[in-house]
């Protein structure tokens, strides 16, 4: 099932998580019981679903962060498939905010379905991951996972308002990608800790670790989509600047340089042609703003790195310790 | 504020619920201050959103009923804030998927601000509902919202997956409607009596009458689409029609006559011409199916009202009396 390589070192996903390859599929099981429908037609696209899975990631870190924490119980599983199904709600719309046609080399709902059938689905998949939430009879899960998912569709929602804005500051962008990113995979690690029982500043240090895993995973995914190959990262690149979103490496070009520059790039930016990538990247490689923008991410990945000093020595613990790397060095 | 009216009958939604104006005031705050975004670009989107008050029949509904029930606290306000927002993402979705331009005489956010905003306001919307209600504290009203969500979230993908569908059962019909509408007016009435702390039998009565009232108001809303007048009505009619959405009178239709008027019937439904309602009506009328779908509306509002005997006579018993002849007959 997790068959897609997490990042080119040889290892796949599958490979990494094995240690927990049953409390996944525990958080698989939950999950498609609680998305199941007998009904005719809404089935067959409940199924198409499952050509939306992918690495992992955030019911992973959720039950690493529970394991390495030395304690894993039936809420963590249930919390697992509800930060997965919140997850996918998010992709599912995504995949219609960007007309997206392939994910994951398989139709996306929208291209097979129909954007209608993908925003039901995607609202779906959100009311399905707050009621199984619920179930849990835990009010302070249900906020913790409201603030967060709050905080994701803010932080989308100001992107999509933000599009255009070529004069976007760096400390914007930053509160954006905690918003749309980050919140997620801070709540994934904040959960996982909580419910094992462990203090208070554990918990707290291991949120700010899922905090900046996320981020450095966020910052690393907008370097892809400038400088990756199309072949390697499986999916098409350059769609942010095609749609106008101005990334990490674009903030830094755009505050450097001369005026005539600075209006070449933004013309650029602004013409409704399709090469603004080809275009962009020489700048972009030479004027050390990819560099800068990767030292970012490396920056987040130690930050993250140092927050799981507070772990005794594990195997989950590596686990966790390896990511924020892998995350950042996924395509090279 | 409330001021459309809520059928011709000369009196305003914002007249009937005059008694509980100062609760629908205190809910109204609640929500404000619930969506409110100091974030440039979003916060005018979320401005936007006055323009989709309606008739706030839903905080209405549970804010009567607590009033009826004879104890109303803060958990009905947040409450009453918690269904209106529900109702209002679906709003918003749904105007999505119908392309609709205009609502209550003003631009959709959809033809104002574009699908992609649409899609993310309206999951912003779900998000921010659920998280209100767990700031309660309590996990029953996190289950309660999230089950009616579940359900109102299944009736329009199965409604999505079942377009064009001519062969849809009466059966089918009445699940589809009892969860894109009864399930949230249920809910409503649930929450209302439940939280004012009335036997479980009267909580169960109640729901049963928010559920009956909902079937009532869409039998009746689908007539509207099909016989109502655009004039009074206040929106497009004849929409279901276009969309290939079978609804009650079409299946009563649908289901008697001779294979030769059968086929003549699926023949227009089938058709991408834009006259359907015209050609369909006279035979709808002439069948006795808009009368029998009449029926079927009378017949939920009077087992609706059936359910109120458990309640001591008030101001606000009778306004909940007067609901199920008044969600029937608006457009007379």
């Amino acid at each position: 099932m997790l068959t897609k390589p997490m990042m080119r070192t040889g290892r796949t996903a599958e490979d990494l998580f094995a240690p927990i390859a049953a409390d996944l599929e525990a958080a698989e099981r939950i999950l498609q019981d609680t998305i199941d429908s007998t009904r005719p037609g809404v089935s067959r696209l409940l199924d198409h679903l499952t050509h939306y899975r992918g690495k992992r990631l955030r019911p992973s870190l959720l039950l690493l962060t529970a394991r390495a924490c030395g304690a894993l119980t039936h809420k963590h599983h249930v919390l697992a498939a509800v930060v997965e199904m919140i997850h996918t709600a998010t992709l599912v719309h995504d995949d219609v905010l960007d007309c997206a046609t392939v994910r994951r080399h398989a139709s996306t709902i929208n291209a097979a379905w129909g954007n209608q059938a993908s925003i039901l689905l995607g609202d779906y998949l959100f009311t399905h991951a707050f009621h199984l939430t619920s179930t849990l009879g835990d009010a302070e899960a249900c906020r913790l996972i409201g603030e967060a998912t709050n905080r994701v569709c803010s932080g989308e929602l100001f992107q999509i308002c933000q599009r255009g804005n070529f004069d976007l500051a760096e400390e914007a962008y930053f509160e954006m990608i905690d918003g749309k990113t980050a919140e997620l995979t801070a709540c994934c690690c904040r959960l996982g800790a909580l419910y094992a029982g462990v203090p208070a500043r554990t918990v707290e240090a291991l949120a700010a670790f899922g905090r900046s895993l996320g981020m450095a995973f966020q910052i690393a995914d907008d370097l892809l989509d400038l400088v990756g190959e199309e072949r390697t990262a499986g999916k098409s690149l350059g769609t942010d600047l095609e749609q106008g979103k101005l990334t990490l490496p674009l903030i830094y070009l755009l505050r450097q340089g001369t005026p005539e520059k600075m209006s070449w790039y933004r013309a650029i930016l602004e013409s409704p042609e399709n090469h603004k990538r080809e275009q962009l990247v020489p700048d972009l490689l030479a004027s050390g703003a990819i560099d800068d923008a990767r030292r970012r991410a490396e920056g987040y990945a130690r930050h993250a790195q140092e927050q799981l000093a507070c772990l005794p020595a594990s195997p989950f613990k590596s686990i966790l310790e390896s990511l924020p790397r892998r995350v950042i060095y996924r395509d090279q």
